[in-house]
């Protein structure tokens, strides 16, 4: 074969691959919004026969040759090294097909078959303690999905920690210690401005969060919202799920999910935006990435960047709802009737310690990332067993937030990411915030006019920023790389500290 | 390798075998209920993909290997030889996977990948065709699909005629010429039928199923009679698509569908419980084979006995309606308060030729289906130029029912099968008429109570005859030792005539 052959042999390979996992995550989304309760089971041996699949194809000797025959060299630590005849989207390429083909042989195939089939099985499990409010119903599940995701880890390796390689999966090249880094400063900031907020004496109110809201009134608003935003539903569904999510099942296919309740109507609006920011970054890759391994976000944390961006620096503005909210009081007259829009406004934004993360508002959400973050490196350093874990929660959110959950399903069982075996997940989360406010930093710099375009309903600007600048890019760059390029410096906690004191410091008076 | 482990091998590649097709079910599914409309070619390439995984494994030549050591004759013609020492189950799973290791190992596995593109490509056409009501649009994509399904004909090789081979994909042992000699029998019986309703003086009202029914009260009516049939929503659901159909994603995920109009209320509940039949069937295959190639109908004509029986023996019948009339007439006040139980029973059972074959009565329905049969075998054996179609297919439509379609939608537009490369499909339907009024006739004499029982809207006794003489042998007989089996006779034309003759000479009183 030619160089130009042994290429596109690899990008073959990997087209398989890319066609396999679609079609899991269509068997993943299927699980999550219609799957009939019996089925788990089958559903679990399905997606251990396709991990298996998968897992054969990305680790065939055939990618290992072919990319050394070209030039790529597999030792070279932490980055393959690649030749430099090779550049633009052919070196990504390279070098993601390089990182994931190491990755994956060292995994043997047991471990990852055995991890889809318990993992499938899990979330069953844990929906089900979680209902129940019963952590000991789902304690023997998680103690097998976290022995395998241990197991994982030491045949990945390691130098620091045993979290290193499973943070690496949702963050490429990134350390346990420059997460701790970042958050430490993210620590020190959340814990002044919280102080502040609890020592202003303005009282914002948010009893009508809690008032009537028909579900398919809000469902209707939702649509809207998304269409207004740029959420192609020719190319994409919103469903209903137990935990929201957006995946992505073919280059012209992905979906989102929220959930719905009648007796609090942020969950379901700012469920809805959130996931739609994911949406439109997957929907947003470049023509050139399409059904690559490239197409995929430059990492978590950067995918969460535009979720948290969409949702909060604009689904949670002022000028937002100043487009917004005379529809949705028209919609619910009854609930809204006696709301003006700047007490709408504060209640929406309103900033209170309590149990559930994702209802959480921006200043306190990020210390339920340090929460989980800090439990599930004990976890997975055994420092921490799984029969004590409940207890450790609820003592971390006394010290973390002031508050004790009153049964399991309010602490431990509330999060569907252990039962699904993504340990290293979590810090991607404020990862996102931080690389979110990052962002906004540049595009409102770049886009003087963005009050009075968003205060119109009128998206299409920014979001043509968001596709040049970040989506198009896909996973040609690396995180860093890209942040860099985007905002011209590092990742930089004090763009979020500055944008919550600002925004907070306006609402509570100081 | 013992005797045993081979024969345990042969099991495990077969399971991959069943898990890939449920795998690939689901991705039909949800393409015919939930996809979001330009995904279409993502999901052809999807779909490709797996055809061409399942074909390595049922074609891979450990199997032939394996079965030669075990002893099966894979020459032995038509049916594959079996040592004696393998009985029962075990029997039937190995002549079932010689016969279906010979059959795919002679299509070339780029034919089966283009035949999975070019159909899934093909089911969008085909919509959009008929949407506009327009052949031409469509028979391009059928030119192209015709001349795979041909290439499958030879590749298979035949006898007699090219349609032969094809058949045999959908009703295992039959022959083009069994079928022709069953049909011509029926023909003659349904024409002297129809001609004496068409002398009969009585008139039928059918205005009142044209008035207004809700599609939500439809839904909820549908979900009642679902349930009092057996079909366990925790193994299944019932979701809405353009052509109503069952599928199975795993041995515990049996899903139907249905279609709503809101100004013809049988579409939607004749529909689901016919595929409720099929859904019962599925459902009902014994623990023994689940998840193995003999987790199937013993033909397709015998799943279309299933659904028929329950659709038409059961669901168009008296007793039945005298049960579930009075719930529905209080459903709907409005359109049905001055519609009486009789007057409703022979509305919904009104006999009149029509263009549309999914909601032809039971009397000229097969007169549909013998006039697709004459046209595929035509298409198949170059007898007819699909540019011919729509002329030769109008001719037939007044020949055999004396109607002339005004547009392609009312006439060669309105079926699926041809999109999806079903040729053969079609004469199952009238087999599964026939093969329905012969079981019938058996389970009537051994449950002498049965029109009280469903009269009082109670189907487990007869439920539990079906799956205990049908349902839980799935594919374990053939059909004809099915039949032989539970009716003591070979398929016999005389039992749908005689029932038909009966039924309707008591409405139009002859």
């Amino acid at each position: 074969m030619q160089g130009n052959d042994k290429l596109e042999r690899l990008k073959e390979i990997d087209r398989e691959y890319r066609l396999l996992s679609h079609t899991a995550a269509i068997l993943h989304w299927d699980q999550e919004t219609y799957m009939p309760e019996a089925a788990v089971l089958n559903r679990a041996d399905q997606l251990s026969l396709l991990s298996g699949l998968m897992h054969d194809r990305i680790t065939q000797p055939e990618i290992g040759e072919t990319l050394t025959a070209i030039g790529v060299s597999l030792d070279a630590d932490p980055t393959p090294r690649i030749p430099d005849t090779f550049q633009g989207i052919e070196r990504a390429f390279l070098r993601e097909l390089a990182r994931q083909y190491r990755r994956n042989s060292k995994i043997p195939r047991r471990v990852v078959t055995e991890l889809a089939k318990q993992t499938a099985i899990g979330q069953r499990v844990w929906a089900e303690a979680r209902k129940a409010a019963d952590f000991s119903k789902f304690s023997g599940q998680l103690s097998i999905i976290l022995a395998l995701v241990r197991d994982v880890s030491s045949c990945l390796g390691y130098e620091d920690h045993p979290y290193d390689p499973l943070l690496d999966e949702f963050e490429p090249w990134m350390k346990t210690a420059d997460v701790e880094e970042v958050f430490s400063g993210l620590r020190q900031g959340l814990k002044q401005l919280l102080d502040k907020i609890r020592g202003s004496r303005k009282k914002v109110d948010t009893d009508f969060l809690n008032r009537k809201y028909g579900i398919d009134k809000q469902r209707t608003f939702g649509i809207k919202v998304l269409e207004s935003l740029g959420y192609d539903f020719t190319r994409g569904r919103l469903d209903e799920s137990a935990h929201p999510f957006t995946t992505t099942l073919g280059s012209s296919d992905v979906r989102i999910t929220t959930r719905y309740d009648s007796r609090y109507f942020p969950t379901a609006i700012f469920g809805t935006i959130h996931e739609c920011g994911h949406g439109l970054y997957e929907l947003g890759f470049g023509k050139a990435v399409q059904g690559t391994l490239l197409a995929d976000g430059a990492s978590l944390g950067i995918h969460e960047s535009q979720s948290r961006l969409m949702e909060n620096l604009i689904g949670r503005s002022y000028p937002f709802w100043s487009h917004y909210y005379p529809q949705l009081k028209a919609l619910f007259p009854e609930s809204l009737g006696d709301v003006d829009l700047r007490r709408f406004y504060e209640g929406i934004n309103h900033v209170s310690p309590s149990f559930i993360r994702v209802e959480a508002d921006e200043v306190t959400y990020n210390l339920h990332i340090l929460l989980r973050f800090g439990l599930e490196k004990q976890l997975i350093g055994e420092d921490l067993a799984v029969n004590d874990l409940p207890a450790a929660w609820n003592a971390q959110m006394k010290e973390l937030l002031g508050l004790e959950p009153r049964n399991d399903t309010q602490g431990v069982l509330q999060d569907i990411h252990w039962s699904g075996g993504m340990v290293g997940y979590f810090p991607t989360y404020s990862l996102g915030n931080l690389y979110a406010a990052q962002f906004f930093n540049t595009l409102i710099r770049d886009i003087p006019d963005w009050r009075n375009q968003i205060g119109r309903g009128r998206f299409q600007t920014i979001l043509n920023w968001l596709r040049e600048n970040i989506h198009k890019h896909a996973r040609i760059y690396s995180a860093r790389e890209l942040c860099a390029r985007v905002t011209g410096e590092p990742l930089n906690p004090r763009y979020l500290l500055d944008y919550l004191a600002e925004k907070f410091g306006e609402i509570y008076g100081f």
